[in-house]
């Protein structure tokens, strides 16, 4: 496994590699590896090359947000990477990604400022901005991102889709801790009873998932389900729960076709977000 | 030469062009070619394939503006892409190019809203966004554009650089009338009167860059001969006037290296623009 630290150097191995009908696999991360990551870079070594991009993007995180205490652990997660069988590591720093007079933003509009982006103004932008940077620097076939971030993903898909890159996108299945928590870095700000109370996310989803299984498609009923879940937990904090369609992240009315419940909730320092997709006739 | 018109064709074209080593240039253009135009195209003969880009792209034309107005020949166009040896004309509907849902924006910050941009609010937008699709669509080697727009030259470099595009871009020197007039669609919009008098852009840029050339390094004192030129053309209202650095488009006290002189003047119904770039040591 090889760590590339310039564009360039990152760009001419892809290329190499594609001149060589070889397919690549993207994997874009912020580091601090979990399972959910080696999940992503198991998945996308169905492509010949994988190359994992590891880079805390400042310009997706907020003023008085976590970018200076966000938990890094480079030689860790090198070691994780190469058990999987990545092939590259492209690990700039922020002034190889952002140099001086840098000024160019792509903005998916509409879907950036609902849910998760009513709380972190700014934050989508800076998450398309430095996706279609990758997507640039490394012009992969596929690229793997984790459904557990729904909107990061939604915005993603279209961002390529309406700029035209020719990647495919591919949404990889939240992986979780025995308990059903999502695997997320940060977890890790979680105190001990907050870990514990921090399963009320999944079991939230999961109550309104059963009500749509049994029937239900009153949307109002399923949000009420989600409401009073978290509400019952006391170390927990509703932000939003959004059930919506799984493309334009548009609150339906209608519980039909591929509907996405999301939520987001505050325990203690952590901000926690999770999704179910429900698939309904 | 082929006509194209959707996007999977073009960048299969584009695609066995490069498989086959071969080097490819586009030119994006909103057609009605002229000599500008063509020379943009000659240029790019320089690649072993040469596309040719055709869409009068809605969203750059702000309320009001002539889109609808704005001047269109296919057939002529094609002839004439053909007889300086372009190999594509992309030349693809609206629909194929914004679907249903389209919502990204490429905005160029700060750039985008001087000059041109403070009259014709959102039109550097979708200059940098339609830009950006057509080098997914397209990701030639070289694109080529003309120089006589040189804050839409500026802002394509910046986000061509913001975002890592993996393209040249060549800018091309304005092609000028035999009285100076630089060549443009919309010099189609002058009556008689009004085409003799547009050679005032060039006249009050020569005056200006005369000034420079006998040592005057104030930039105000440039100003104003471009001010006073114009001023003395009954026909003609200027809209504005910069003198900046060639790259970030700031105004600049200090004429030192490469300085742009930009300006936009309405006569009639057409909205001219033209510049003139010194070099100073």
């Amino acid at each position: 496994m090889k760590v590339i630290r310039t564009k360039e150097e990152m760009r001419r191995a892809v290329r190499r590699a594609q001149a060589e009908d070889r397919t690549v696999g993207l994997v874009p991360t912020m580091g601090f590896f979990h399972e959910g990551h080696l999940e992503l870079m198991r998945r996308a070594s169905e492509c010949d090359v994988v190359v994992v991009s590891l880079f805390v993007n400042p310009t997706q995180f907020g003023e008085g947000e976590d970018f200076t205490d966000y938990p890094r652990d480079f030689d860790r997660d090198c070691a994780m990477a190469e058990s999987v069988g990545v092939d590259y590591v492209f690990a700039p720093e922020p002034s190889e990604m952002y140099p001086e007079g840098f000024t160019t933003r792509v903005v998916v509009e509409k879907m950036s400022d609902l849910m998760c982006g009513a709380f972190r103004p700014g934050h989508f932008i800076g998450v398309a901005t430095v996706v279609a940077k990758l997507f640039n620097i490394m012009p992969a076939d596929r690229a793997y991102f984790g459904q557990k971030d729904a909107q990061q993903l939604a915005v993603i898909r279209a961002m390529a889709r309406d700029l035209d890159f020719d990647i495919e996108i591919v949404g990889v299945p939240t992986v979780r801790e025995e308990d059903g928590l999502a695997m997320s870095s940060r977890n890790t700000y979680l105190e001990a009873d907050e870990r514990a109370a921090a399963t009320v996310l999944h079991r939230a989803l999961d109550r309104a998932s059963e009500l749509a299984e049994k029937g239900e498609r009153d949307p109002e009923e399923l949000r009420r389900a989600v409401v009073d879940t978290i509400g019952a937990e006391p170390l927990a904090r509703l932000e939003y729960v959004n059930i919506c369609d799984n493309i334009y992240l548009r609150p339906t009315a209608d519980l039909k076709g591929e509907i996405l419940i999301a939520l987001a909730v505050r325990i203690g320092r952590a901000r926690l977000i999770d999704n179910v997709i429900l698939r309904i006739e």
